[in-house]
């Protein structure tokens, strides 16, 4: 018995893929990933039409999807997040059928539940067994965690594995276990190690990015979580990098042993754990090859599957157990309602990804963001697009205050027993505009180009197509 | 957000657990359990009536469930392995519907494809975290690997977790992930420690057992699958282990690197993998200490489900790149049928476990056994039940001669060119008969007791009360 088949091409054949069917792919590669590209030009080379694809992240690698949409060799996209090449070809229109975007945890959920269902799983393996027991951890594309690929291995109905590091039976540590993989192909190479993870992101040196990181650490310090138990997710941006500067300095002076921290995992959050911040960190996606070596050699750095990460339908996730998150938007809204979908102009450029999930699952869920970015304010009347609900946030953290969700009436006392400048969010927006003037409301198209999935299923909110100049 | 329960209680109230419905246990603590009779008293203590337990194995300290059976608490019971005290009963007639019996492989594969539905499964785990991210590595109850919990865990429709080592969320190296866990319940002792896992068994001194043990590594030798990359399971009894040592010494002696030993894993197999005979052990369960302490500190030595290990709807299974199993058996069948359920007075006294399931996907399966034990003859014409196909079985090796089943023609021309005694299985049979005499066939009742259910999910066998004495 054996899984290795000669091409993709091979691997396409026997799995059936057949018009109208649905593929699926993991975002672990991020822009590095040849993967998506070399299985949709297989796909397109047999003549197969009319696909979903649902893949947990799309980059600017994959804008050849581009093509594949044209020619209606796939007329149907599920994602948890566009980058802003495809995102902006999204927003002018192309696809007929709008995209349908998805939480990290609601995207599993969604599978796991029969909601979403896949056809044939291509996963991008940097290390595999002949048999299919895979891992990210190792080989020269390694990528360190495959958090996203659990749901598409566990409940696709074909699942082939696609690696550049086949290794002899059986793999030591894998991630995916062969009893879910049909088959496996070897390709010269899976993804570019340059866009594969990024270098380590520099902790912001702008002084508003300081302020605001300096704000972030003092609210979390003063809502009362910081203590010995403490969890916390950040992202991969500077001045989230900068707000776990602060709260790592805090913690180390005041000795405060944190249990973990979540999330996509940068270099940052592994020195937190070397440094004794954090018993763990719970891994579902590396975001530098800090932390692939670290998920690699530090028994205390454990990968997640997305369902165990975020999972509304799960019997509990990591993000249940979270206290902190710091967060990013575009824009927020005076009822704290968050976008991460559109940018400035309102075109797709992101997606919710985490946002929404750890929103929902964390004690203390804040924004950090500047007053306004090009003249344009942070806060405005309503988002242009609903990402996460503002139920779900505490707290906005710019430069220039910090607004409570009136929801969090306690944690507003906290802050301000504790001397931080705490304003009304509508008193933020004022204080911004008497800076940047009032913006003009952005004009939305007649056609939903996209539909923002809640992580529970239901449909949170639509996003139209940009119209475009004469 | 909590699943801590105060006690078993009310976790089975909490749970729903009506009457009619199925629980499940898992066997990782063996002869030292105390976690199924624990939550069968609370259920028999809240009335609840006419339940089907799904066991992993059953052994005789579950022997108050004799009890919940007279009482009607249960009235239905599928395992895979029952210990002669219990077994006995059960041959007597005890219970009004018939046992199941499945395979380790079996088991797991009906359990995901929904075919033995689970609506409570209880999980004795060693070590867990408030929110049920659990282990058996851990923890003074530790029993190494939780392998054949993984299908419970996974696909019942509630799962609680009781344990004895409550440690601060999250545990790390978990086995079973809080994804799958509704309830967590902290009890006194989840089990003895001296039933839990045996001491090392001894490689056995008996001469009748060492000669069969030689045979048996010129036997694997001569098959010509003794070469780097050779992988091997074997059973813990003393010849089984003699053999192994056997084995060890030609390996190293000739140099060859095998990929895996499989199993349920002693203390002898961990020797093998430190000395260099295995690159890895893949642990579905462990049989000792020595095991145990393997397990949790040698990452070479890796848990895997029962899916992972042995079911035959998984997309593959460890078992299916088996190179050699040794198996043991009670009886065997000129047609090369085996018999592991039933003793020499055909009461219940064992199951296949994992006998069945290697034995397919082994390409040399061999059976060990003495020629006769108490003047019974190891091969009849008939067995009185079918454990194993006979189609599955490549070789019976006695100390008195090497039978080959027919089918495996190539086998026998490399063993007779190595010279090693090989016999015709008539003739064997024959050749015992001489010095025992000719049993008599045993009667068999005229009520099944118990349904020998195949790895695939069909009848294989049934078996018959044991017809008692006036």
């Amino acid at each position: 018995m054996s899984k290795l088949v000669q091409s993709i091409k091979e691997a396409i054949a026997l799995s059936g893929l057949k018009d109208g069917m649905t593929v699926s792919f993991h975002h672990h590669l991020r822009n590095g990933d040849y993967v998506l590209n070399m299985v949709m030009e297989e796909i397109a080379n047999l003549g197969i039409k009319e696909l979903n694809v649902n893949a947990s992240s799309l980059f600017d690698v994959h804008t050849p999807l581009l093509n594949h949409i044209e020619n209606h060799v796939v007329t149907g996209l599920a994602t948890d997040y566009i980058a802003s090449g495809l995102g902006r070809a999204i927003s002018m229109g192309v696809m007929e059928k709008p995209v349908q975007f998805r939480t990290h945890g609601g995207r599993p959920s969604d599978i796991a539940l029969g909601r979403t269902p896949i056809d044939v799983a291509f996963i991008a393996a940097p290390t595999s067994d002949p048999m299919g027991n895979c891992s990210g951890k190792y080989g020269p594309s390694a990528c360190g965690s495959l958090g996203y690929a659990f749901a598409d291995a566990m409940y696709a109905k074909k699942v082939v594995v696609i690696t550049d590091n086949l290794v002899p039976y059986p793999l030591q540590d894998w991630s995916i276990s062969e009893d879910y993989v049909d088959y496996v192909v070897t390709v010269d190479a899976i993804g570019n190690p340059k866009g594969i993870v990024s270098g380590t992101t520099q902790i912001t040196r702008d002084p508003v990015g300081l302020v605001m990181a300096s704000h972030a650490a003092k609210v979390i310090e003063a809502s009362g979580l910081l203590k010995d138990g403490f969890s916390f997710q950040t992202g991969a941006g500077g001045a989230s990098l900068a707000a776990a500067k602060f709260l790592k300095e805090i913690m180390l002076e005041k000795g405060i042993q944190g249990s973990f921290g979540l999330g996509g995992i940068t270099g940052y959050m592994v020195d937190m754990l070397k440094a004794g911040c954090f018993r763990s960190l719970m891994d579902v996606q590396c975001f530098d090859l800090k932390a692939v070596e670290s998920i690699r050699s530090d028994a205390r750095h454990q990968e997640i599957s997305a369902m165990h990460y975020a999972s509304p339908s799960s019997k509990s996730a990591v993000v249940d157990s979270l206290d902190v998150v710091i967060l990013g938007a575009t824009e927020i809204d005076t009822d704290f309602n968050v976008n991460v979908h559109t940018d400035s102009n309102g075109y797709i450029m992101g997606g919710s990804g985490g946002h929404s999930d750890t929103a929902a699952g964390a004690k203390l869920s804040m924004i950090i963001a500047p007053m306004f970015r090009a003249r344009l304010p942070i806060v405005t009347d309503h988002v242009h697009c609903v990402s996460t609900p503002g139920q779900d946030i505490d707290v906005l953290v710019t430069q220039g205050g910090i607004a409570v969700n009136p929801r969090n009436a306690k944690l507003k006392e906290k802050l301000v027993g504790a001397g931080l400048p705490v304003l009304d969010i509508h008193e933020l927006k004022e204080k911004t505009e008497r800076i940047t003037g009032k913006p003009q409301r952005l004009p939305k198209g007649d056609r939903v180009v996209a539909q923002v999935i809640s992580r529970y299923g239901d449909l949170l909110d639509n996003i139209y197509n940009v119209p475009q100049k004469a």
